[in-house]
């Protein structure tokens, strides 16, 4: 094989170079005391995003040799590629779309060397028309989006980000978990009558998702009145490409909303999947100012050069941090409650789409591929875990952080500061405790500091930030995989799980040789399952 | 200082020995294959619990020389140090106890020297009494607790769990982040009138609940008619110790609850930071379940032999995968949608007990301490970032399952099985197909398996199980502390982001001086929030 293909990124010039420098036992105190103008040569100023990564622990040289390490990989190309809707998803033997879903009406947005525009904008007008003629009519109050993973992460972040965009009285639920009690706390005190249902399912057989939606059917039909037919026309809409199995559940193809194969699911909250629910709970004029935002993203990643790149230099530090530096772990800790949820979907898009032992040449991979990500919203954090990222193990953290409030409160005072002045006290103060620590006559009291961080300074949270901020950490995510030379867009490490739970299930149903699939442990909690008691 | 303490565990032959062992590629194909009593020989069986963590990539060798280094570092000793109530948390000064608040009335709980059991008798009795007055006057349907971290973190991930007992009509928020957006989005809709406010501070100036308390009471005052001392004594209580500022606040000292210095924040849910919101919430009968499961954990705990000793076969298991093995992360997974918040108070009991740099001498730890715990309920995560733990980074795994489901949903027939069963099939599957994995022509679906998890089986999610769980987490953190002989049990690594955040306050405030307490880039950031306007 090594004939056939390139050399792996680890086995060039440009990462041994960068192995060499990673020995330096670089400080983050002499970094910023070395050069003055460390705030200008590691900051990047956007019309939108102000993002500082002074605070990482880079010098210019490390900067330049990550650019020659992208470089190497023919990063830019790759990502044009993307642009270009080739098939860079080799395994799958598909382009990769989700950002010609952001593509403005009368644009070209070619996939696969075809047009795709039109049937773009098709879906985004039957939607925005369906969401007025419901809005209008006035009986739906309650949207229940049923679906999972990539049909819900990425929509619920969105959601929950643009909360004060709610049209007044319109309620959004997201139902994933095949755990009965997601159904039942969602759905506990709506109105059937007043309950919207968005079936999201690329296949329409999703296990979790089809077990939702059944009950959701039979909830329905319990509880209300009226021919079963137009029950479930009234009440059921579809976000799939499986028209025949939307059919037969009985869901009108008028109310059936398409989505392509080169829209990935951790990718396709632009898509119909997210422009379905999202339209009903925000106006159809708040998805699209989303569209908006993720596409001037978009824009930046195609365009900018790499070291003024905002999710390549994120790309870029991650990979320093994972590879070179070892530290695997990363810290995703918003400043603002709204974004209590993008560190679940950071999470999917980050850890399903590079976390992979293969490249794309199908050799294994001999370095990190994949990070954990894990956060929550400051100042919780602090009050929670902030202890470990600051005297246990290194873990680089990213901060995000708005100049205004989405819920102003209090006021400014000679004495006090308001709600949002008291939040961002702590966004500035963070970062610095981090890096430049504190010596102490008491060890217990003593920060080593030279701990690594990002932050990204925003004006305000709003469906536009809201959806450059999707846009950002789905770019993030592809960049590294290109730098790896791995496939980020397909995900067979989760089949295998599957077929056994599967196997499980026909057991369960009573045959009792798929039993065989799993060890003699695994079969004591079945038969305890089962029997209904601990095993003894 | 070498002369005057111990050795550190990273000294001792047992870990030598361990290290060594270490270096042996164990498979658990292997292990299985050749140890057909493994199911037998790595479990534990309870009355309430059955923990299997045969799939962990240890033998019995590798057991044994754990329960070695355990005894070496004193183990039993010191858990027993911590139920006679010695001052144990020595930077502090201050005896351990949170265990004392489960002990049943009648039965002594002996904190430095005294008999605490009467005054925790007293506070659980007034809470008891004021619950039942609340709920017979049928006035307050709302309860807002507003608490950070500590004080907020157990009693919510409780109030989850045991969400099927709520009292019919009771709502519980809790409030905690210092961004307004927190205090908007869980007072929208409520009625000031039915709202009753806990606020729970130990020292009753937590910035984050001081700034959240005074706009609860704006809140209260501005939205109802009455005398203002009437009004505040109406609808706010406390859980403090700090009487003189809570009387300043203008609540009745009648109506404070208080706890010890000996119940540190994040231990704190079974004291009345959790005994208030809970009662009001589940009844104080349910409230007095959670400490009887809790209880049960606690004696297990105290009394089990280290090789059958639940919380610490996971402390010594966590062990060998941070220390021995590298692996420094976990992934804690519950099958069940009502702990949706168990990680997030496992991660504050986790990362802020055991993220040190130095042990309780002073002398700096050259191994890792302390782990980042993540995780989201089954079968989300599946959808979300399993792909990284079957094909990516090697990320230990806990798994929580219970044989009876929360909320029955769907029937089992020949052909289908119901909601519980799905998720079962799932919690049955996935950690064979991790720690076996699958060997295919297809690189990219080849999986390598020898991925470590524990499993736990219960009968059934309810306040006895849910207390006894926290106890779990609460145990399991305290016996790794204790191993690797660090202070779980203070916080001093927060404090510095702490000052670093006063100076920020007072230089938004007008003291330009305070400026100089941050970099450049900081400063950078700082002028942006102040004039309203991204940098240029």
């Amino acid at each position: 094989m090594k004939d056939k293909f390139p050399p792996q990124i680890n086995e060039t010039p440009e990462w041994k170079k960068l192995e060499k420098l990673a020995l330096k036992n670089l400080t983050l105190g002499n970094l910023f005391s070395d050069n003055p103008a460390r705030f200008r040569d590691f900051s990047v100023q956007t019309e939108h995003i102000f993002c500082d990564f002074s605070r990482q622990i880079i010098n210019n040289e490390i900067l330049k040799g990550l650019v020659a390490l992208a470089e190497a990989a023919s990063l830019k190309a790759k990502i044009s590629s993307m642009f270009k809707g080739e098939k860079i998803n080799l395994t799958e033997g598909r382009a990769v779309g989700h950002w010609a879903l952001r593509v403005p009406a009368g644009k070209p947005a070619v996939i696969d060397g075809k047009d795709m525009s039109k049937d773009i904008q098709e879906v985004l007008g039957r939607i925005s028309a369906f969401t007025k003629k419901v809005h209008s009519e006035k009986r739906i109050r309650n949207i229940v989006s049923i679906g999972i993973g990539g049909s819900s992460l990425g929509p619920e972040y969105l959601a929950e980000a643009c909360r004060p965009y709610a049209r007044n009285g319109m309620k959004l639920a997201f139902v994933a978990n095949v755990d009965g009690t997601d159904f039942a706390i969602k759905t506990s005190g709506l109105d059937p009558a007043e309950t919207l249902f968005v079936i999201v399912s690329k296949t329409f057989t999703t296990a979790e998702t089809m077990k939702n939606a059944e009950t959701a059917k039979d909830w329905i039909l319990n509880n209300l009145d009226g021919n079963k037919e137009d029950l479930i026309k009234k009440h059921f809409i579809a976000v799939s490409t499986a028209r025949d199995k939307v059919e037969a559940f009985g869901i009108d193809p008028e109310n059936m909303f398409t989505f392509w194969e080169w829209v990935g699911g951790r990718f396709s909250a632009t898509s119909a999947v997210g422009a379905a629910p999202l339209s009903f709970y925000l106006g159809h004029e708040n998805f699209e100012k989303i569209l908006e935002g993720a596409r001037w993203m978009d824009q930046h990643f195609l365009k900018a050069p790499l070291d003024k790149n905002i999710p390549v230099i994120g790309a870029l530090i991650d990979i320093w941090n994972i590879n070179f530096l070892g530290l695997k772990t990363r810290a995703l800790l918003p400043y603002s409650q709204l974004l209590w949820k993008i560190a679940q979907h950071t999470q999917q898009v980050e850890m399903e789409s590079n976390g992979k032992g293969v490249d794309i040449h199908g050799r294994k991979v001999e370095f990190d591929t994949g990070e954990v990500v894990f956060g929550e919203p400051g100042t919780n954090g602090q009050h929670s875990f902030y202890q470990e990222l600051h005297q246990g193990q290194v873990i680089p953290a990213d901060f995000i952080g708005f100049i205004k409030p989405a819920y102003p409160l209090g006021n400014m005072t000679d004495k006090q500061v308001d709600h949002h002045h008291e939040l961002m006290t702590n966004f500035l103060a963070q970062p610095d405790a981090l890096a430049f620590g504190k010596v102490s006559d008491d060890p217990a009291r003593t920060f080593e500091g030279n701990r690594p961080s990002s932050s990204m300074l925003l004006k305000e949270l709003n469906p536009f930030t809201a959806g450059a901020l999707l846009a950002w950490l789905e770019h993030r995510a592809a960049a590294k995989g290109f730098m790896w030379d791995i496939n980020s867009f397909d995900q067979f490490g989760v089949e295998h799980g599957k077929k056994l739970g599967v196997a499980a299930r026909e057991a369960m149903l009573g045959d009792k040789s798929r039993i065989d699939a799993f060890n003699p442990s695994t079969r004591r909690m079945f038969d305890a399952i089962m029997n209904g008691e601990l095993p003894s």
